[in-house]
């Protein structure tokens, strides 16, 4: 899909109906919000209800029955990261002119996907999604190291700079900043650079703006989702 | 960088002189070497030592003191995503002219990277670079539930289809093969489809070449790498 397929659109995105408080301002769909609001290309929202993501219909706009995926016209791509791309080529909102920075921005763009989110996703996984928390505990200072040693390098390159490429925000610094914001502060700690460059790219309007999109939904569908509590237990009971 | 700059050359990447037996074969400039010789575009190597990936040299081409890195005529791109990417945009060795199956092909270049090889990089961390091992075996059930679910998902999208899009081996294949050639025997034992498909794909004559040409090297050096025997201790002390 190219520049003017965007500008026909409509672009519409996946994303979840709700989700848990933990996961709410980290589900993926905020990075195409955000790419699409830099970008200024207006787009509609597929809400996903929670159980239906392996469903048939989500499963074919998403092979592994995630959110998000992006129809373009009538042409669907799934992967955060192939989605913010054909978003970045769209304009020089995200991605400026010059090749050289170009390519920069497509080292950097999977650098954050690859590089940096790995060992965050190894952290999460361990906090979060493992059963025998004791267990997880040992294993954590071996992931956690490897985190810092990226974050280290990672700081050590940009350095005092504001962007990663060049003079100005590009997809680099989105998409780079939307995979720092999902460590734990606890990681990001020794790095106050990182913590600056997050919350400065993160006051731009855009993300803003993409932020509050993505909860709206989950504010108006949170009476559905509520679990019982113990007195409607005791009532039922 | 376009495909002119590529056609004029030098290309020039980067890969270690040598590395311990487990990892032969599955560093990541294996990616760029076969996806260059799909392609047919003639490449030189620069080789890093071990202990010098993380010196000044390395670090100017690669932020994280890793290999790969790609330089291509003055320009240098770093991370294999985003080499690959460049180098299948090259032609149509690679990428097809469609515009769907480009689109596609995108999404399965960072399905690879993301989706799939996050789980498989976690299962190596846990195996092989975790110090407390009885730990490390007490979360390997849950981070192999979720490999499993990806893979399966994989393998239930391929189906018996020998290719990912459309009719042809693609850059979705090449990432995707690569990816799924770093899990262990154990881990796709339950998805005969997909060890086929990596079989098939690795029986390719680029991916042999580029597997022979990645050892090389390794093969010359590992006499400078040996560690000294307990013999040799012996006649030290």
């Amino acid at each position: 899909m190219d520049a003017e397929a965007f500008r026909r659109g409509p672009i519409r995105i996946t994303a979840y109906d709700w989700v848990p408080r933990f996961a709410e301002g980290h589900v993926r769909d905020l990075r195409l919000r955000w790419a699409l609001e830099e970008a200024g290309l207006p787009y509609e929202v597929d809400l996903v209800a929670q159980g239906a993501q392996r469903g048939p219909a989500n499963l074919q706009r998403q092979p592994f029955g995630q959110v998000p995926a992006m129809t373009v016209g009538g042409q669907t791509l799934f992967e955060t990261g192939a989605c913010v791309w054909r978003i970045a080529e769209t304009s020089d909102a995200l991605l400026p002119a010059d090749e050289a920075e170009r390519d920069a921005c497509l080292s950097w763009t999977f650098a954050a996907l690859d590089t940096i989110e790995k060992p965050i996703a190894m952290m999460a996984m361990l906090r979060f999604f493992t059963k025998d928390k004791a267990a997880a505990a040992a294993v954590e200072p071996d992931v956690s190291a490897l985190l810092a040693e990226r974050l280290g390098r990672l700081a050590g390159t940009l350095g005092d700079a504001p962007f990663l490429v060049g003079e100005r925000f590009t997809v680099a610094d989105l998409m780079m900043t939307a995979v720092l914001r999902d460590a734990e502060e606890v990681d990001l700690q020794a790095f106050p650079s990182l913590i600056a460059y997050v919350a400065r790219h993160e006051a731009r309007p855009a993300f803003q703006a993409a932020l509050d999109a993505q909860l709206v939904p989950f504010r108006e569908n949170a009476a559905r989702y509520r679990r019982p509590r113990s007195g409607a237990i005791d009532r039922l009971g």
